[in-house]
């Protein structure tokens, strides 16, 4: 079964130890010792939990036919056994960049903001599966969910590649953001 | 309250009664006399329901800036008082549409299929609601129910519109559909 939608538990247990956790835009979340991921939604809140976010993988709102097919050339899959560093980053856009016509949001998305082509710049360093969370229903906390894996000597190159997206025009329009680090707990 | 999730409940009791059903494409939907709308998520079915159908308005995904002004400029709200007729159109598309790129599924959107333009040509008789379900969750039977209110003397412009559609080439990746068309019942 090719599950679209995930579950992110913060709380006390996982298979994930949460390095830190950084607000870098408006409310931050509880902090967590731990997170698991689940596929699906969750019945029953796991003990312990601080909080759950749900995301669901979907088409490609941007990318055109090219810049996909040298994403899907470079990008790695998640799970690779180097890769023993995660993050995972909530985002929320605020209500201008909703209002903005689908041109507008590519032109600041790519024209000026280079999103793109500063990813393919990482690749295959740095594995990413993004979470679509806005149209879940109508009181999700956040837009998007990213999670990234890669190798603890790729880290510095992952926060390069965070800088450079929080510095650009598409991330004027980020109203929350929280930054939260991981590493993978022993087997 | 600005509601974006709305459910559409085919049954025994509703705002609007049931005056056919056709099954364009696909499965078909169990036959209901009524159709009520209620804003949000429900948590009880309604008495008698025969299927309840979910989906949340969204931001544009196609419309450049220029289409989206012309639209905002003719297109009439809901709920006008002579618009007692009514037509709720859900459609699913297929994989390989949602495989393609951005920039491919506008160009078969626009530049082949002129849906903008098209629509642009029944405005403003005809008064519409796009909402989408696909990210809503994994399960989703459809990927858009569509809304439409007229006044009876429109039924026939409304009739040419959606065959319009359905001779486009973005139709060929529908692969289910089902047309309902109502009537407003006397207060």
């Amino acid at each position: 079964m090719n599950t679209r939608l995930f579950t992110f538990s913060g709380g006390e247990a996982g298979a994930w130890r949460v390095v830190r956790m950084e607000t870098i835009a408006g409310d931050p979340l509880p902090s967590a010792a731990k997170l698991d991921i689940f596929p699906g939604s969750i019945s029953q809140q796991p003990h312990g939990a601080k909080w759950l976010l749900r995301g669901i993988t979907s088409n490609d709102r941007y990318v055109t036919h090219d810049e996909k097919n040298q994403l899907v050339a470079k990008q790695p899959g998640l799970g690779r056994p180097e890769a023993t560093c995660a993050a995972l980053i909530p985002i929320r856009k605020n209500a201008s960049w909703w209002s903005l016509s689908q041109d507008e949001r590519r032109m600041i998305f790519e024209e000026q903001s280079k999103h793109i082509h500063i990813g393919l710049q990482y690749l295959p360093a740095i594995a990413r599966r993004l979470h679509h969370c806005r149209d879940l229903g109508e009181s999700e906390p956040f837009d998007f969910l990213t999670w990234f894996e890669f190798a603890p000597s790729n880290e510095a190159a992952f926060n390069k590649l965070v800088a450079e997206l929080r510095a650009s025009r598409e991330w004027t329009y980020v109203d929350r953001e929280i930054d939260i680090r991981l590493a993978r707990e022993p087997a």
